[in-house]
C-alpha cells in the first residue's frame, strides 16, 4: 500500500547453506501476513513436505506476528524455494538448525515490514504472557496492537497504560485485571491491576523510543503471544486519505 | 475523551408529554455506547419495567448504532428518569407512541455524539442489508465502521469502495461477493461484486459530503444493520496522541 516502500531483504549463510529473502509491505497486514509478498530462497537440499513444515514453523514466529492497522488484504503470498545447489541435505538431524536459520531470515523481513508500516514512527512489541491459553494470548495482543487509542498514544510518546488495559479488556476473552501486571521495557508500571509509583518521565521516554516492548502479564496461565506493530501517525492518515488503488 | 466537546441535547414535546436528554461523548464508543454518558428525562407517568423496556428498544436504534474508533470504555451510562408530572400515563395503548418519541430523542443525541466524534469531519451511515442474519449484518457493518482504511478514505473524500469490500470480507462471517452490491447514497457503484461504469467524480463528491450513507446489499437473507460512524482524520491523531487521562 505504501507508495515509497523501502527495500526489505535479509540473508544468512551458515552450516554450509544460505537462506535469503525479500519482502514487500506494509499496510493491511493482519492478523496473518496479508498484503505481504515475500520470496525466500535457499540452496539447501530439502524435500517439499519438510520445507513446508519448516516454513510454517518460521512463519508463526515471524510474518504472523505482524499487525499494521488491523485491516486485511487478499493477496498475501510467501514463497520458499530450495535449489539444492549447496549439496547440504536437511533431514531430521539438522532440521532444527534449518528452522532456526529460516526463522531468523523471516523474522528479519517481518520486522522490516513493520518498520516500513504506513506512517510508522515506532516499532512496538506487544508481549502477552501467562494467558489462560494461546487463543486468549493472541486475541489480547492483537486487540492491543490494533487499538487506535493505543497506537496514537505511542505516536504521542505517551505511556498511557490505561489504554493498554482498555484494549486488553475489550478483546472478548476473560481477563482478571487484579492479576495483570504491565511493563514498558524493564520499567514496571502496574502490578496486579494497580499502578505503581513509577517514574512517569522515564515511562514517557520509553514510549517515545523508536523501539519499545510492552509486556502484559495476565497471571492466568502459561500461554503467551508476541505481536509486532507500529503507531498510528498523521502520516498514516495522509497516505491512506489520498492513496487510491 | 474530547477536550472541547460540543453540548449535546435534544427534546421533544407531543401527546401531552415531554422527553428531553443530554449526552456527552465521544471517543472509545463501540460497539454499544461506551464513554457515553447520557441522561434522558420525561414527565410521563410510566412504571419502571415498562420504562426500561422502552429504553432498551430506543437504545437499539440510537446509541447502540454509534461507533467512533472501535475502542471501548468502562464508564458508559444511560439513565432515563420519569417524574410523572405531566399526568399522562403510558400503558399498552400508547406505548408505541412513547417508544417512538423516546427513540427520536435518543437518535438525535446519538447522531450528535458521532458528529462530535474526535476529529470527525464526516457523518457516515453504514447500512448493511439482506444479510443472512442479524449477527452477520452487525459484524459486517461494525467492521466497515472501524476499518482505518475505510475511515481514512472518507477523510480524503475518496469513494474507495474496494476498502468497503475488504472490511466486509474480514468481518469473520460468510459473505458471497458475487451477490453483493454497493451504493454511496443513491449512486450504485457495484452490482453482484462487479464495479459498474459509474461517474467517479460524483462518487468522490458523495464520499466527501458532511453526511453520506453507504449501503451494502449482501443478497444473502433478510437481516439488516445500521451503524453511524465518522472518518479518521489528522485531528483524531492529534487529539489522541496528546490527550492524557
Amino acid at each position: 500500500m505504501t507508495t515509497d516502500t523501502k527495500p526489505k531483504s535479509a540473508s544468512l549463510t551458515a552450516n554450509g547453506i544460505t537462506i535469503a529473502g525479500i519482502a514487500k509491505g506494509a499496510g493491511m497486514i493482519a492478523p496473518n501476513m496479508a498484503t505481504m509478498l515475500s520470496c525466500v530462497v535457499t540452496d539447501a537440499v530439502i524435500d517439499a513436505p519438510l520445507l513446508q513444515k519448516a516454513l510454517m514453523e518460521a512463519t508463526g514466529k515471524s510474518f504472523n506476528r505482524v499487525v499494521i492497522d488491523g485491516d486485511m488484504s487478499t493477496n498475501d503470498s510467501l514463497l520458499l524455494l530450495a535449489s539444492g545447489r549447496s549439496g547440504v541435505t536437511i533431514n531430521e538431524a539438522n532440521y532444527a538448525m534449518f528452522v532456526e536459520m529460516l526463522t531468523a531470515v523471516c523474522e528479519n523481513l517481518a520486522r522490516k515490514i513493520v518498520r516500513d508500516g504506513e506512517g510508522a514512527t515506532r516499532f512496538i512489541t506487544i508481549h502477552v504472557t501467562h494467558a489462560a491459553n494461546a487463543h486468549d494470548a493472541r486475541e489480547i495482543a492483537n486487540t492491543i496492537a490494533i487499538s487506535p487509542l493505543v497506537k496514537t498514544a505511542f505516536y504521542g510518546g505517551d505511556a498511557n497504560w490505561g489504554r493498554i488495559f482498555m484494549a486488553a479488556g475489550r478483546a472478548g476473552v476473560l481477563m482478571d485485571q487484579t492479576k495483570a501486571s504491565l511493563w514498558y521495557d524493564d520499567l514496571q508500571l502496574v502490578q496486579n491491576g494497580l499502578p505503581l509509583n513509577y517514574d512517569e518521565t522515564r515511562a514517557n521516554q520509553l514510549a517515545a523510543q523508536p523501539e519499545v516492548t510492552v509486556t502484559l502479564d495476565l497471571g492466568m496461565g502459561s500461554a503467551d503471544a508476541i505481536i509486532w506493530t507500529c503507531d498510528l501517525s498523521h502520516e498514516y492518515v495522509s497516505i491512506n486519505g489520498h492513496y487510491r488503488t
